[in-house]
């Protein structure tokens, strides 16, 4: 019988809270397809400010965000893109900038704190002189938080520096900034600082903000002009928003303070299972809200009946591979939460061990 | 000064009722993209029900439920559509199935009653043995009621027909019924019946039907499995999109009866325009909640100071072209609206006169 | 027993002369996609003369020719191309700009001596101030001669007038010219006048000119240039080119003044077969090589049986429809070839005839 | 003034022999897009038997045929392809796959042999079970000879086991076959052998093997069929084909027998290379026709100087990294020049190695 549920599967979980249900009910609302939606009109203007960026645009999804990015500033056809090979964009995005777009990808090893290094990211880019054999380099994209690197940080000098080098070849700069605000709040630095050197950043609404529905994507006038055409064509282009911009309003002024909050319980919640003898943590990536754990070989314990235990408790979590797990931690995860998940997670692993051994 | 707003540019305007305010605030929500939300699952039960298929999907628009209905039917790269030269699909989704989709369009001349006559669909398909030359015709596309010919209906007489060819030459048939209630209302008929010779169809939630955001595409289970697929690719996966499902689940219940009613007001505003002297319409063609009037030549009244007028007067039109202009009537015009409009015309078309004589 | 070939198929089918033969031979050639093939450089800068442009380059087919010139035009996502509904480009090139090349068609009926009225083209020309709900007019595209509207020639006039609609609204213009040659003899104009209002121009040579293998296409450097960059994307660079080009040089010389006795036996062999009762043609629009003739309904003569008939005389042709065929002459139809045809065509129907009487 | 040249820079600058010549000259040629060339027939059915395949076709460049092989395995929207970082698609074919076919890209790494450690080439496949978030993986490419991988040779046994990685999961295996004969010749295996687990194979007839355009690709009869269909669509069918068919004839019969010599005079050629103080080669990489040979730091020596200096010998190179050149050898390289060659290196290294001690 599950008295609680503890869902830790991502930060994309989380239910509306009491005042962004109030706002969507109570929304001044138009047809936004039309232009004249002014709660979506508030809020795009918001998040340009707080980008530190001439315009925004809501979008559906963060995959329609990157997706209506890598499209705007690859708009000819023959481009090329380089990104991280464990990006979200090149792992889990259904390969969209190529199968929807015609972008061709050059991947670039992303290394475990989720930068790549700028020597292999200068190099990847085609010499215009041999373009007869090349598609022709046209953006550069990075990802803030690494979803995939453990919720790692990218710091405003290494992103000046990646777009010191895409300004030097009159490429464009992209960051997927699904998590930004966690970097933002981890680095205590302000999110426009963040994304200064950047031609454009998608930012998640739905992940650790806890907004229900939706993205935006910031950037100069001008190409914002080219993504709501963009967002139309895709079918992301809707009547009323100002509902979802209502809730997403309210998201951004009530949660974006409570991160350094999720962290802490990243923290506390890693330390934990790290102290666990079969478990594992490279704990020096813990930076934000999202924990990769390892099972040690030879332990006994394994994945899958780690996380059918925690299912049974009400502790929904993912598996990341056949030895490691994934946690996301969000507003919705209290310290209480954290507790119970960890004692949960400690009678699993000894449960197993012991089973063993009998 | 305006005392009051009469928005007949289209039936997208429609603000959310009191109900669906309400359902928004209060529904049961979580993660779509998970595939775990309760009130996105029932309503999608619900629509499949109601439109005679075995699965239903719900997308953030129209156009992204056109685009992903024409490309899981033309999922092989070579393929050709057969669709109207007037269709929505054909003139205002920014060509979205070639531009993004890669598939070809064959035109069909719209007859003015929005059917495409059946000799000339079948003289359209590709003839398979001279494959080498061509694209391989995949899909017939219909609309139902269909926007640029006046929201004029097509029967299940004419679908059935149509359906017939499709299925004789190993064709998909897909049905944009963006307005398929209003179809249905008119001629008084299930709207499962109307779309039974259909293999996919896309259903607007935001027009008629009045909620704030979305449509919702049918078709079989194999289609729907590889339509949701698509749908993430696009960006239109959303996060707690129950929110969005309960107002449309509001509104197909509180909407579709009043569909009737719009229809009446929209013929008693047609009749009343078709008696001012110097415009016109074809009176046979109101069949549903849409109006195109014409200014007769040499009437000295112009598109542009017609709508002026009317804008001042806070009744919002369309210009349709150069001599015409579309009004389209929803649940939020009320009969002492279409009064009023009808009074502004014919206040406007006065004053046109009467200035150029003096 | 046959004891000859009339192959009236197309003039795609003639076999290379001996000078043709020769002169591949005895190319001088090197790596032309290094850019060093002598024979080639030399042919490009003959036919960019002699079509009065900047500059060309060798493609192996029209096909191609046709795909690269509209997607260079095209080379921003999102583009519109206007074209001929009955146009070589829409109807046998396998949708080829769509399915490959992203690129939205808007057909415009072709009237039946292959020009599109004005008026319908600029109707056709998206408004940019729409551009939300519309993809981009980039290109206008004619041909000339034209060989579903029976090898009909487009005028200069006209090609202007065409010119100066796409200058307004600041498109491109190409020309299919696979028979631009044929054009001009018949209308005694040089080809360069003949195009002049284009940017770009395919040109067959393998066509009426007699050469094995190639196209050519021609426009400014800068056309040239990305051309040249899509074909080794298309998979259209060639190496030792220079020995096609050496026969298509040959070609270019040797049967341009050919074609006014190619379309002087057109004229013999058409009014022939109108003489013939069964048999009919519009005279009016045998202006070149090609002959289209219909069977009167009720003549008890068959497509199909006149087919097999001309066939084991060793005449082939191309059934065009259930009720009419297509014949194309070429510099290897002799005008005894001619007589020859017409006397088979005679006994053929001859033959029909007095089998449904006995 | 240079008495001599020997062009090391492909072997894709060979001329066409007297023999192929005389091949061209007489070749009995027809329409081969009608489907009647009797010279591109016979070429084509020599080539599938020599390659095990049931099917032919003719294409008019590697690129071609790598594009469609790719395209016609990855015909369903959404398709990834599984291919080496350094291969010959990924890095020279403009991103063609990706731009013009809207296939995504999974790249592996390539170890310097030219293989991908079968392992990755597993854990990149996608899971099925996660089909919402990825791509469909329908493909694994090869390339054998690796050329940049300095033409090493993948075995029959390398390339078995990745065809049962593939059948194991439902996919396809191309294998990009520019220089399988060299492949063949150095492992003493016969090419069918070679590719035997592959479901398509391209194969450069104008790299070793001499003739002057061309390549094939072979496999099944339906593959053929589509990869026809889709050569026409990419613009590579041609007329008379059949000229490059009979010189392509003869290239197979006259050159694959001197490719040993190839090799024997490129080991030759990197030995002498290897033993000057300031370069350095890899000899156990040294297996077929290519040598890459790097300057050592520190030496004095630059790539610039030695190019020119060889060019005013006429001898051409190309560079291939600010540190590296390659040389490939082909039947046109006689072992004088491989002396000459080699001499002129000794003298142009012994040159600047002075220059900087003075």
């Amino acid at each position: 019988m599950v008295t609680r549920t503890v869902d830790l599967r991502s930060d994309t979980v989380t239910k509306p809270t009491e005042a962004m249900r109030a706002a969507m009910a109570n929304a001044d609302v138009d047809d936004d397809v039309l232009g004249v939606d002014p709660t979506a009109y508030r809020f795009e203007a918001e998040m340009a400010k707080v980008m530190g960026k001439e315009a925004a645009l809501f979008v559906p999804s963060g995959t329609m965000g990157n997706l209506i990015s890598v499209l705007v500033h690859c708009e000819i056809r023959g481009s090329e893109v380089i990104l991280g090979d464990n990006s979200h964009i090149h792992v889990y995005e259904n390969g969209g900038i190529s199968t929807i777009g015609n972008v061709h990808s050059k991947t670039v090893k992303n290394n475990s704190d989720g930068t790549m290094d700028i020597s292999l990211i200068e190099a990847s880019i085609r010499d215009p002189e041999e373009e007869l054999y090349y598609p022709t380099t046209r953006l550069i994209c990075l990802e803030n938080t690494h979803a995939n690197c453990g919720g790692r940080c990218l710091t405003v000098e290494y992103t000046n520096k990646v777009g010191e080098v895409a300004k030097k070849h009159g490429l464009k700069l992209h960051i997927d900034g699904a998590r930004i605000f966690n970097a933002s709040t981890a680095l205590g630095v302000p999110v426009s600082k963040l994304v200064q050197a950047a031609d454009s950043v998608s930012v998640c609404l739905s992940k650790g903000l806890g907004a229900p529905i939706g993205s935006v994507i910031v950037g100069s006038k001008s190409f914002i002009a080219k993504a709501k055409r963009l967002r139309k064509t895709l079918g992301g282009g809707m009547r009323q928003v100002g509902i979802l911009c209502a809730a997403a309003y309210v998201a951004l002024h009530e949660n974006v303070g409570k991160l350094e909050d999720d962290h802490k319980k990243t923290k506390i919640l890693a330390d934990g299972i790290n102290q666990i003898k079969e478990l594992s943590i490279d704990m020096s990536s813990i930076e934000t809200n999202i924990i990769f754990f390892d099972i040690l070989e030879g332990s006994n314990v394994t994945v899958e009946k780690l996380v059918q235990f925690l299912e049974k408790h009400g502790i929904l979590v993912m598996p990341a591979s056949s030895s490691s797990i994934r946690l996301v931690l969000h507003h919705q995860i209290s310290e209480c939460d954290v507790q119970y998940t960890l004692s949960c997670i400690q009678q699993a692993v000894q449960l197993q061990v012991e089973n063993v051994r009998n």
